[in-house]
């Protein structure tokens, strides 16, 4: 008799996706064969430079800025960067401390980027969530300073999926800008975990800034973009060749640029029918846990979230002890964000913003995909309610 | 009868190179089957985080420093911009106004940033070149001062190719250094146009920073190296998962540090071979325009010059005009620096600041690269020599 190895489970989609098929293909050419550097004029350098920009265009017309408005970068980490250093250089011209809102359950690329701003003589304050992850607009209001030059809401958190009230922030903002006869505070917003699942236009909500990042797409790594309003003054954060409009320098990349730009066609196209597909595989598998794990605790919320993502604790556990299990057992997922500081565990900032110190270093992050099928989330949840039971 | 088409004759290498068959077969497997985040803790991502920690142990090796001295960005632009901006940011907290020098004819990556460094308060000396655009260790010596934290002198220049004195630099920043029982000022250099030809290993010329970018040494795009030497502090400019030691934030990209590394391997293993194979169809190239193109000027040192690139000025015509007209004829050449303004002519800044203000806008850069054969180079050198006949 055969032993069949059963296929591994991939449920750490929040931290990595693979590159479509159709993306490599089209990214494929541009290593070796029409490898000229977009910058050179002649022909075959000049055919490429349209190419980029044609891509270019796609992504502003997805995105519903003008084509100027989209600043390709090598990261959402940059991105983020990029938006909070590059718009702060430019206010500190104008206000003698500039002040930046961030939520208090920001991706490190926000947070440490925050925190730069304030090394650098700005200031900063950050808006609590309730214990779903959501930010107040009410509270937001109250934070409002004449020197606030910045907020800064991610879209749909990284680790546990709560869907922030962006639309309502946009308003309250636009408002406080009417009042105030000021172009600030800009509203940005790192919306890497959400193009796949939700809305990522900057018109209706009246984003500023907005944040993409290739490699969660099913694009690849290495090309994120920073998609600005128009009007909106930044600050490069590289400096050089003066590409990007003079805003990122550094050779223009066809391959990665064209690779995001379609993944990011190809999410939006599937955008619907893959979050109802996966807010099925979600329900069964959060009722599986509640079912056979009770003492596990579901972190997020349930209206306001992505349909991939689902953040358990297991109250007194040690979330890598309990990971290790699951990767023996086949089922790979992740403690948290994949960013946090290497080695280094401390416990999720997020978790601890809820409220549930106790749990921080207790949670898990599972995240589903296009390759997530039904047999796998049945197999993937029987294996993690063994394993939570025989430690609870 | 037959027309056949002859091959285009690419002689752009100094701007872009094409990813080497062996080098893009490494890369491949990284985009959509081993896509994991090497910061994730299951099996299959330990697994690429190994692979990316030797290739970083494979660049330290070849560049003479230790395994954490390898710091991977996204370009040799966003190297350079570390390498000044992070020890500017550093030095800050000693210097009132930290003092930075410059050669006249770095790349705009190290130009730019060092005017951010004045931007920031710091203040800048430029350091002049001879006719050859060779700085003076001797001038050098008369620029620094107590408050110096940089010198950055690139290795060998992009658009004229000469070489620079990196040693006796590194000998003259050492003595100063210790006369003065300070860690400052630390060199720099820029030496992306170089591993194909030149040894780059930091140790004996005394060098603290270097900036290497993939896609000059067919490489990818996308992916550089800032190389740094033990006890050389940097504040990182990309704030976030505090990746590479923290200096760098922004998941590890595998697919194209391999690439990089293998590129660098192959670059070190031909370096011999090559240069003198090269040396070979400068020579013969530069002695075809002197024959036939006597009111032609060959720019750059004719000594202390990288073996594959050549600076042609033609008195009194407009560089553009003459790239066009190549173009057309079949051969791919560029306008000094590729990586210069968009759109915007305003002449090299290098050929003025070797005193040539009157062909700033008269000069082209040919250079060869592995593809380039005798038998490409005589008959680009036919086409050259006429069509600057046809203008002079």
């Amino acid at each position: 008799m055969f032993w069949f190895p059963q296929k591994r489970i991939f449920l750490d989609y929040a931290s990595a996706t693979p590159v479509l098929p159709e993306v490599k293909k089209k990214m494929d050419k541009y290593w070796s064969k029409d490898f000229y550097n977009p910058r050179a004029i002649y022909k075959e350098a000049s055919v490429i430079k349209e190419e980029v920009e044609e891509a270019r265009k796609s992504v502003a017309r997805a995105l519903g800025v003008s084509f100027s408005g989209i600043i390709f970068t090598a990261s959402g980490t940059e991105s983020d960067n990029l938006a909070i250093l590059g718009t702060f250089e430019i206010a500190k011209e104008i206000f003698k401390k500039p002040h930046i809102i961030i939520s208090a359950i920001e991706h490190p690329a926000v947070a440490l980027a925050a925190e730069e701003v304030v090394r650098r003589g700005g200031e900063m304050s950050v808006l609590g969530v309730d214990e779903e992850g959501r930010v107040s607009p009410e509270a937001l209001k109250k934070l409002l300073k004449k020197n606030t030059f910045l907020v800064s809401v991610g879209l749909a958190n990284s680790e546990i999926g709560t869907i922030q009230p962006l639309s309502k922030i946009g308003r309250i903002l636009r408002e406080y800008r009417k009042d105030n006869e000021s172009p600030y505070p800009y509203l940005h917003t790192d919306a890497s975990q959400a193009p796949n699942y939700l809305d990522v236009t900057l018109e209706s909500p009246n984003i500023d800034l907005l944040t993409l990042d290739g490699s969660k797409i099913y694009g690849p790594k290495g090309v994120g973009i920073l998609a600005t309003r128009k009007g909106v003054k930044i600050h490069p954060i590289i400096f050089g060749g003066e590409q990007e409009g003079g805003r990122r320098s550094g050779t223009l990349n066809p391959s990665l640029i064209v690779g995001f730009t379609s993944a990011l066609e190809a999410a939006i196209k599937d955008r619907e029918k893959e979050s109802e597909r996966l807010k099925v595989l979600q329900k069964y598998f959060i009722e599986q846990i509640y079912q056979h794990v009770p003492k596990a605790v579901i972190n997020g919320s349930l209206e306001h979230s992505l349909p991939n993502l689902i953040s358990v604790s297991l109250p007194n556990t040690l979330s890598e002890f309990v990971l290790l299990k699951l990767d023996k057992e086949g089922v790979m997922v992740s403690v948290g964000s994949a960013c946090s500081s290497d080695g280094l565990v401390s416990g999720s900032e997020v978790i601890k913003a809820l409220g549930k110190h106790q749990l921080a270093e207790s949670t898990l992050r599972f995240s589903f995909g296009r390759q997530t099928s039904l047999s796998e989330v049945k197999r993937a949840a029987k294996i993690f309610c063994k394993v939570a039971k025989s430690l609870l």
